[in-house]
C-alpha cells in the first residue's frame, strides 16, 4: 500500500517533466500545487485533460486541430472562402487567429520541406493545399511562413506548384528576419497581414 | 458544435497557464505538444491526474502528501523510530529525500511562524509534533527549516516548546544563510545532515 501511493505521485511527476519547458525540479513544484488545489485546479486540469484526450484531431480539410473531423474555422459559415491563408504549423494558425485580422481559410502544412530531415511534399500537406486551390474557388494564397530558410524554400515550392491560376501573397512588412510567427506579437502580424505583397 | 471543439482546448490552456512556471504561451505550446503526443503522453498524463485528484492526502501523521491517510514514510516499518526532522513543507521532505541520508521519521509543518501573516502555532503542525515528541519516545528532533528569519524564528519557538526532554538539533554545514531546501543539490543537504549540531 505504502509503496503504491508514493510511485502514483512519483509517476504523475515524472510525466510533467516530461512537458516541454518543464523539468524534474518544475515538475514536483507543479504537481505539488495540483495536488494543494485539488478542488480548484487538480480536478477539473484531470477531467480537461481527459476531454481533449478523447477527442482531439486534425482537421480532414486543413490540418487545424479541433475535436472534430471538420475544424471550429473550416465550419465556420462567416468565414471568408477564396483566401486560404498557409501556415507551417497549428501554433502559427492560433498566432494568426490572436491577431484578429485574418477572415479566410486556413491550411497548415506540419512543417517544412527539409532536404536534411528527409522531409517532401508528400510528408507535408501540400498535395491537399493544391487540390483544395483547384476545388474551392480560391483566389489568394498567402503564405504566412516562418522567415527562415527552410520556411522560404517551402513558400517558393508552393509558388512554383500553384503556378498563375491563384494570387500568391506573402506576409509583409513587420515579419524580422530570422523570426518566427510564434514568437511575434499581434500587433506585427496585423501589420504584416495588411502590408502583404505578391510573392 | 464548432464552438465546443475549440472552447474544450482553450479551456485546457487556460487551465494549464494556471500553473506554477507556466504562462499562457508556454501552456499553448504544452497542450499542443500534448495533443501531438496523445497516446505516449496526453492520455497518460490524463489518467495519472485522475488517479492522484482521487487519492492525494495529508498524513494523518506526519502532514506528509500520500495517497493513504497515514504515508508511506510513516508507514515503513524499516524505517528509525525515536528521530524526527522537522520540515516546513512537503517540497522540503522531498528534498531530504533525495539526498538519501535520513532514515527516521519526517513532521511537516506546512509553513513557518509568521507575525507579518498571522500565522501561529495552530496554524501550523507544531501541537501535533509535541503531541508526538510526548507519545512516540523520540530521542532527537532534526530542525532541518530553511535559514530564513521566519524558519529560524519558528525553529527557537519550536526548541522551546520542547524543552529538555529531548535532544534537539539542527542542519549544519552547508546550508547558505538566507538560502531555501528545496533548491540545495543533494550532497549539500547529507553533509549538512552529518554535521548536524546542537540547538
Amino acid at each position: 500500500m505504502s509503496q503504491s501511493s508514493t510511485s502514483q505521485i512519483e509517476h504523475l511527476i515524472a510525466l510533467m517533466a516530461k512537458l516541454p519547458g518543464l523539468g524534474p525540479r518544475s515538475a514536483r513544484r507543479v504537481v505539488l500545487h495540483l495536488i494543494r488545489k485539488r478542488a480548484q485546479l487538480l480536478t477539473p486540469l484531470a477531467a480537461a485533460l481527459t476531454d481533449v484526450a478523447n477527442s482531439a484531431r486534425e482537421c480532414l480539410n486543413c490540418g487545424n486541430v479541433g475535436t472534430d473531423d471538420i475544424c471550429a474555422i473550416c465550419g465556420d459559415e462567416r468565414r471568408k472562402n477564396g483566401e486560404i491563408c498557409v501556415v507551417e504549423d497549428v501554433s502559427d494558425l492560433w498566432a494568426m487567429e490572436r491577431a484578429g485580422q485574418f477572415k479566410g481559410r486556413y491550411h497548415v502544412l506540419g512543417g517544412t520541406l527539409s532536404a536534411l530531415d528527409a522531409v517532401g511534399p508528400e510528408d507535408l500537406r501540400i498535395p491537399r493545399l493544391i487540390d483544395r486551390v483547384a476545388t474551392e474557388e480560391v483566389q489568394e494564397v498567402i503564405l504566412a511562413l516562418n522567415t527562415t530558410i527552410d520556411g522560404q524554400t517551402t513558400a517558393h515550392y508552393i509558388a512554383d506548384q500553384l503556378g498563375d491560376n491563384v494570387t500568391i501573397t506573402s506576409l509583409a512588412q513587420g515579419v524580422p528576419i530570422g523570426g518566427e510567427l510564434d514568437y511575434l506579437d499581434d500587433g506585427t502580424i496585423g501589420a504584416a497581414l495588411k502590408a502583404r505583397k505578391p510573392f
